[in-house]
């Protein structure tokens, strides 16, 4: 605390993101990184930029990422916005589109940076309980709100919505901002990007994060009707002229240009999923049905930060997070296939 | 204008960044990057880091960086905050320092973004007059306010202002925050860091972008006391977890460790600036003393904005700028010594 912070920072409460510890010898499956590398093209375009003009500045509007995107999703470049990871789209986001004169609608169980946004920008909002399997009911949302988001699959549950239900949200709410964030949609869900073109009010969010084993870059994008994507780069303008340096800007783009790295890898994830939680269901483990590069389980006879515990001592660290109702769940990231064993041998230990 | 849109949003009026021209053969002197490359040190850190672990997230408090620029300024590391270019470390000082129950101060003619900040987080302000020469008085900021903030040197004017009138302004207000924006300092002034220990109320920016090449990877910094870093820590938690990514730390944090190439590269600037103002005023330019990498000069037969374009079409790009007061300077930024010799003999032609 002190005299000379603006009263907002006295009332912020930060997120905290999962530990990134510093030593290596840790099986790391708390913060849904992907356990395979880029793509060489990736580390190729990177390389080659790693020159003498990174005295200049970068496009300010990032035009050759723009461009990679719009042509890989089938859109216009003037429906896409980029930015320093898809955090950062995020927070434009709520700061130029969610906040509105109703309360914005979000699920009780979900990305816990949401609240915190509502936060830095003085946003209302209201959140709607998932029902007891974790799933968002459309029916829930039929209120008064600003705009609604919610990532899709959800986080930290991994359940996927379905379009049509998505669709059942905009139709709701045709003058409202619905946001779906996409950071986990590649790893077997739909993307709600085949509906942008139809919905004035649907703007999608993904990230290079995840699924193209970029964290360490910080891209990601929104795309949405024209309209959209210009509030945000109001916001982005008004904010930082450059927010996406030389070598990201050519590593993402790449990125998108080796289809079959990318599909392989993806690929790989959702089987070690599935080799995962049929280990797991067979120790007594409640999964739930997962489409990201994560589960989200719980057992009924042993305390999940009990094991979560037990895990670090055989260093493998997972995320635990103290909140109603998902006290007693693990959020656990797909790792390679070695990984994936240390861990089922791990549970099988501590489950006994 | 979108009915979607947040109330701010119809408010804003973005900054404009100068022109990234994307064609190579052009004399670029329009943005102030630096005309020599970065330290081969930084090219060497950036490969080194460019690898399979771009999968996994950077350490989101950077503290290698914080280390390092810690270590060169001779600080503890709690003082020193970074962001994704001095231009976001501008932004979370504007919202988490400088938005207060009265207005923000700052020179009538300085860095177009200030403004912008403002209107992003509705900021009341006064711009308080440079007089004829273009110099803060500090007399001038006699009066209740929020805050202060200025370039230093002055940007677009070049000018520096002594330390021992910044330590006057500090004391005229020690409730309140004085920001210190240093992105230009290393070429000839002295740093206001020499006064952060006495001072509670000081906060230091400074940008890698100018005098350590670096534009292209985007990274500022923030020196003050702890309980002013925090604040800027606590907004960053709230906005983005990671706003620095690995190349940018690694290869940020191999610039400090080369002080030989930094130092020289500042001399060669300093000289090539000093043989520009004194070609210019032989020519019959007004030149404003410059502390900085670029030089602001007005000429009392030719019109400035006929100047830029009779420039431009000798494949020369400065900055004008049409506001009031300075639409007849324009700012020229120091080239290597071939550009500032084909700069001379253009100006030559064009003045006659």
């Amino acid at each position: 605390m002190s005299q000379y912070w603006s009263q907002l920072v006295h009332s912020l409460t930060p997120y905290v993101p999962g530990e990134q510890p510093k030593v290596d010898n840790l099986i790391k499956l708390n913060t849904n990184e992907n356990p395979y590398p880029p793509s060489p093209m990736v580390l190729a375009a990177i390389n080659e930029q790693t020159n003498e003009k990174l005295r200049l500045y970068p496009d300010p509007n990032s035009d050759l990422l723009k461009q990679a995107i719009a042509d890989y999703h089938g859109m216009q470049t003037d429906q896409v916005f980029v930015g320093n990871g898809s955090d950062e789209v995020l927070a434009h986001c709520f700061q130029g589109l969610l906040k509105q004169d109703a309360p914005l609608l979000y699920p009780d169980i979900t990305y816990s940076f949401y609240p915190v946004y509502c936060g830095l920008y003085d946003i209302d909002y209201e959140t709607i309980p998932l029902n007891d399997d974790f799933e968002i009911i459309a029916e829930d949302y039929q209120r008064d709100c600003g705009g609604i988001i919610f990532p899709n699959p959800n986080a930290p549950t991994g359940r996927l919505l379905p379009l049509d239900v998505i669709k059942q949200l905009l139709e709701m709410h045709p003058n409202r901002v619905v946001v779906v964030d996409e950071a986990y949609i590649d790893f077997g869900g739909e993307s709600a990007i085949a509906l942008v073109n139809e919905h004035p009010n649907l703007l999608v969010i993904q990230t290079l994060s995840k699924s193209r084993s970029l964290a360490g870059i910080r891209v990601g994008f929104a795309i949405g009707q024209a309209h959209l994507i210009e509030a945000l780069e109001r916001v982005k303008n008004s904010f930082n002229s450059y927010p996406i340096d030389r070598l990201a800007l050519y590593g993402a783009s790449a990125s998108f240009a080796d289809e079959e790295y990318f599909q392989d890898a993806c690929q790989k994830i959702i089987s070690t999923r599935e080799t995962l939680v049929s280990a797991m269901s067979e120790m007594g483990f409640k999964v739930i049905p997962s489409a990201a590069n994560f589960i989200f389980a719980s057992h009924p006879n042993k305390d999940a930060e009990e094991i979560a515990l037990a895990l670090r001592e055989r260093k493998i660290i997972v995320r635990y997070f103290n909140k109603p109702r998902i006290d007693q769940y693990l959020r656990i990231t797909i790792g390679t296939d070695a990984e994936n064993d240390a861990l089922i041998a791990a549970l099988k230990e501590i489950i006994g």
